[in-house]
């Protein structure tokens, strides 16, 4: 990775971390709820659709700070769905980025609360007139649209649910591409667009990166499986091979690892191509692609 | 119940099942977990939240049609609601209005997945452009955002949250009101106030409704426990004493059934009297009131 691109995903991480905090803050009257979903939200994400957000800001000339509740959103709407998607009655998971999920902690009832809770928390967020300032109303429900369309049956609990009905099934290409486009790829291509259209870029640009976002969200999950398949324990943060066990449908078992490898590389090659527009504001972005299969090696 | 007042509920419930229909219409094509979706919203709801929506558009000079897109996103997190709170790792129960949960129709994953679906869906509702029309933006923001407060950590999922931790717990009054106030009473409060700010309804009269609201959800709450304690297993659709054998903490446990019976009597004669101010357009709300308690005989 590119010292400028590893320097600015710290500064950033940090930035994100820090306005979580603030639009959740610690609180001992909040009780065990607020316990479970700041445990779940700060255990060690890597802010991605956050900084994809404050990128896409930047990337069409605007303020990323401007759009860092929306940012802040997209993070909680992405632990949200770990935290459900770890649960006994979906993937079961027992660790996540190396520590114990949500409901071994807290229990399954506290951990489907604190999802919950996340989500709703989000949309608060969404649409808090505090939080949104003096950005044109209009432009504040559109991307709090935009984001929860993302979020819902046309995304990631469409993909989530055709992911649960696709296990043990023979696996197929269509399918694959269908679930991740559903459920990793149209929340960080909604993180774009709502970066983008908060910080008052024009349709063709909020367009262009909805596409860039398309592109490297399927090559995100790519990387991941291959991971998955023959990473490091240690650094992947729970059992390598458990895709694997557990008959999930992905990529790399569909058409093979080169294969996959090949597609991702064409994939974040296109992303980048597709900011040439944007020039010189969207170099995290265009680093941002570059970087992600190198990762998988 | 007055023979208007039942006229009046039938009238609006068809309307709204009418409206939950085209927003959410069944589609081959959306797979199981539309059905699933489907299942739990058409599963013989009174449609309390969105009527009381409506009525209090139509209590401040407003139309009720214009509000029809936030009566059903209402409804759509009052179902999302009941089907987290049925699940195994929550009350775990395996009937719901007579019916099945939507956990023993379509397993725990699929139903973690609907009710996340349904709240979601609220969410792209509460913020499309073309529900809201014509209506200010800054409304519908706002409208948005206290529904989605109703429905967070500050509201439902707390009050939710509150209650799993006081199963087993010896009961007191202060603990049972806190749980009643926010998982019951805050989003039938949003209900009412969410018609009156989108039907263009002053400051005063929203405040006015919210008062009203917050005293009719705790004396629905303590009709609904009166029910559960002794009421007739095929009318209520759940097993009867259901409560008290999982040693939930209700109010007619904490005081008494003739003490609950009488908080109730008067939550809904003060309820009544603070509608004077809105004369005659506010009668289906002062009407409802006088029912509430009425059904627990």
């Amino acid at each position: 990775m590119a010292g400028d691109l590893k320097a600015y995903l710290k500064e950033q991480r940090e930035l994100v971390d820090a306005a979580l905090d603030r639009f959740l803050p610690s609180d001992e009257a909040g009780g065990p709820i607020l316990k479970a979903m700041r445990y779940s939200l700060f255990a060690g994400g890597k802010r991605l659709r956050p900084i994809l957000c404050r990128a896409a800001a930047q990337a069409v000339g605007g303020d990323p700070d401007r759009v860092m509740y929306c940012a802040c959103a997209l993070e909680m709407i992405h632990t949200y769905s770990l935290v459900h998607d770890d649960l006994p009655g979906m993937d079961d998971d027992d660790f996540r980025r190396g520590v114990p999920t949500n409901h071994k902690v807290f229990g399954q009832g506290l951990a489907i609360l604190a999802g919950d809770g996340l989500l709703t928390q989000a949309m608060v967020l969404l649409t808090d007139p505090k939080a949104i300032g003096d950005l044109e109303p209009w432009r504040a429900l559109a991307a709090a649209h935009l984001v929860m369309r993302a979020a819902g049956r046309e995304g990631m609990v469409g993909g989530q649910a055709a992911d649960l009905l696709a296990e043990r099934q023979e696996p197929d290409l269509a399918t694959v591409q269908f679930i991740h486009a559903l459920k990793t790829g149209a929340l960080i291509s909604a993180s774009l667009e709502a970066g983008a259209l908060l910080a008052g870029g024009d349709p063709e640009q909020v367009t262009l990166l909805s596409r860039y976002g398309r592109r490297i969200g399927l090559a995100f999950q790519i990387a991941d499986d291959l991971l998955n398949l023959g990473g490091d324990a240690a650094t992947l943060g729970k059992a390598i091979g458990s895709d694997e066990a557990r008959g999930k449908m992905t990529y790399p078992a569909v058409v093979g690892p080169a294969q996959a490898r090949e597609t991702g590389q064409r994939l974040v090659d296109e992303a980048a191509g597709l900011l040439e527009p944007l020039g010189q504001p969207a170099w995290p972005l265009r680093a941002l692609a570059a970087y992600i299969m190198a990762r998988s090696h």
